[in-house]
């Protein structure tokens, strides 16, 4: 599918149909989310995958009991990582030159605490963009979710501190219909 | 061009050869942006666009005067917009259901000070992350850049108080290659 009709098809579920993406087709999307961009391309994010009927059930209640949550195949949390040195060292361990790994140090030393976690979540929207448009390009469907509690469903994932939930993302076959697009007119959004 | 290609084909272009990009082709681009994903489909974005090099030049000095700015042929400056009852006004204008304006009014009410920047800034980034993607699927070059003072921007581009430059993309035809994507495995980022 080309690129224009991936983002103008893509619509965010509401009910998927519970059947089960294919662990092959699964595994592409998690190319396209890995391969995402991120600013000095620090990937301050991790994604916790959760396919059981259990933890599903266990996390509805903390993102208002919205059908999409058990009705999905593999529910994606989304998390930014504030750990921002762990990355620049294994980005340093993959061979990136020695100047740039101390402008990342020196770049992330000065985001401190709400400024950092702010940063980093704006990079796992990127990832996310990438696993909504990536979905609909393998022929499934997806929700961007905002509507949950990030602290509860650290605690039913055993989180630690540093992995902050930040959206959610259903992946699934849709068993709903999109409504048509709206979008302000280019006039408004360019200028 | 296939989605999957697109995401692996896409890098952070550092020069651009100045070629123009034709009108149509940018409208299409506009077209990918405009259509992204946003939370509660409030679109909190506006986009400057800048073609003319003395307003390019003006910027340079801002953005550490990185090639990318001078040598492109249409510089995006994503800026998110922290109005967000005015974009919900326009929502209800365009037949959105009275409950779900309600909704938003009460979301934005309380989204305040930082955390309603921090929201929408999430937000820019999924258009930003079609915006790279698009470009590349166009057959254009685009490179995400964080490294500038949005405040100086704001100053030279005279923009309002609730129009905050977010992240610059500037597109065009890349005059340097690709280096080979770095990324973490898969083991990492998905648990």
């Amino acid at each position: 599918m080309e690129f224009p009709q991936v983002v103008m098809q893509r619509y965010a579920t509401k009910t998927f149909d519970g059947k089960k993406v294919p662990q092959e087709k699964f595994a592409q999307l998690q190319e396209l989310i890995r391969n995402a961009a991120s600013s000095y391309n620090i990937q301050p994010w991790r994604i916790k995958v959760v396919t059981d009927d259990a933890t599903k059930k266990a996390l509805a209640p903390h993102a208002w009991n919205q059908p999409q949550i058990t009705t999905c195949s593999h529910l994606l949390v989304f998390c930014a990582d504030t750990e921002l040195e762990d990355n620049i060292d294994m980005l340093a361990k993959a061979g990136a030159p020695e100047q740039y790994v101390a402008a990342m140090h020196g770049f992330a030393e000065g985001l401190t605490g709400e400024r950092r976690l702010a940063w980093a979540q704006r990079q796992v929207y990127l990832a996310l963009g990438n696993a909504i448009n990536g979905a609909k390009a393998l022929g499934l469907d997806s929700c961007p979710m905002e509507g949950f509690s990030p602290e509860e469903f650290a605690k039913v994932l055993k989180l630690p501190a540093n992995i902050v939930p930040t959206t959610l993302c259903p992946i699934g076959y849709a068993s709903d219909a999109p409504k048509p697009k709206v979008r302000f007119p280019k006039e408004h959004v360019f200028f």
